[in-house]
């Protein structure tokens, strides 16, 4: 069945939060990504190309009553890439479960962080070194956006991300050891790093706010080679990667 | 002076890698970028509102004879940020130098990197390690793509990127040890690495090429937590990133 006019704008549309919020909706791009994504959460519609479906007449089978095609254009008037896909499939937004037990896991949480790329990049990161739960502050970007979804190359099927108070998840786990990188840290190569904790990490221009700095009783550093004198910085989901490789392996 | 529009409806078109090799200029966007690299590359252009020249009157008066004033309508036509910025600076793309020697250093060879926020976000990373020279392939996204400058945070300034034939320069440094992430690689946590030697990233969708891929005498691998079962991968800026600190710290 071709996707009608009103479906197809309807679904332009949910590159806006309030939208995916309002209709519990989020949108996933491209062959990779829908492959990936599928599965995993309650698929919605799946809408491709002619071409597309022929070539992939397995999935289509399996989801037929959920397809919808399209022509290239409208799937270039639904999608948020610069390039568009020849698939694009729509999935519900799951019911937010509430937070297991953490203490004896290595959590990241996530302080303010902005940049979906940034986001998707950190859980995609997160999924490689075995860290399967994400605490986000509630002023961190969507994780149903677009270009967080993009960039998570499918990996949000196994990392889970709970937005909390990241000061009261704290309160509640007591004994629970804070780390987070500060400029003030100790060198995280010369130091003993424990496999469960939380991981602070903070907002990609202010750094970690002044509330959650007070938490953390492990601060860490990522040394920079020789000197800092030039003030340069790490992006953060280069950070996080780098902490979460040296809390795995050193 | 007031900016004609011949001249913004120019500028506009530094997106494109042919116009800003025909006429060796390239773009910078934002207050801190443009900071950033004004000293490092000469200046053309510095544009910008009237308020925010009057806010930053030591630049502005430094450079007064390049100085173009522009309303925010103009900045944003000739910007390719989606938030506009304040003051965008245009600079000259200087004569390519010849390769240094490069036998006592650790460099990284880019081979096919094709987003340009994966090479800026490579290029500030190789500054917070020491890596100040990085050879690029032929066929990597250009480095003075907007979208590179602007995630390079400044650190263009002291690394040097340079556009070559990765195998002619590796023939020419014999002995030099040649490093490269692949999946049949040595765990680099538990392997001794060496303080110079060229490292070799490969492209996003692809890894390293098969030309390539035959002269790297030290295969490494960023090992995954337990398993990898479920086929995930890293992005090539956060791989590049983990080695870097574990060449530099393990």
């Amino acid at each position: 069945m071709e996707i009608s006019k009103t479906k197809a704008a309807f679904y332009s549309t949910l590159s806006s939060k309030k939208v995916r919020n309002k209709h519990g909706m989020f949108i996933v791009e491209g062959e990779k990504c829908v492959t990936d994504t599928i599965g995993a959460f309650e698929l919605v519609n799946l809408i491709a190309t002619k071409k597309w479906a022929e070539s992939h007449k397995y999935i289509v089978t399996e989801f037929s009553a959920l397809f919808l095609e399209a022509t290239p254009e409208v799937l270039k008037k639904i999608s948020s890439l610069s390039t568009p896909p020849e698939v694009i499939a729509i999935f519900r937004i799951p019911e937010e479960d509430t937070l297991p037990d953490i203490s004896n896991k290595l959590v990241l949480a996530l302080d303010g962080i902005q940049d979906p790329g940034n986001l998707g990049t950190i859980i995609r990161t997160a999924d490689w070194f075995g860290v399967d739960i994400i605490l986000a502050s509630k002023d961190t970007v969507d994780v149903y956006n677009p270009k967080t979804i993009q960039s998570t190359m499918g990996s949000l099927r196994r990392v889970k991300v709970y937005y909390t108070s990241l000061p009261e998840v704290i309160r509640k786990n007591k004994g629970v050891a804070i780390y987070g990188t500060l400029l003030d840290g100790v060198d995280m190569f010369k130091t003993e790093l424990s496999n469960n904790g939380i991981i602070v990490m903070g907002n990609e221009g202010n750094g970690i706010s002044n509330e959650m700095r007070g938490l953390i009783d492990h601060p860490l550093l990522i040394p920079p080679y020789k000197d800092n004198s030039h003030g340069e910085s790490l992006n953060v989901a280069i950070a996080t990667a780098i902490t979460l490789a040296t809390f795995r392996n050193c």
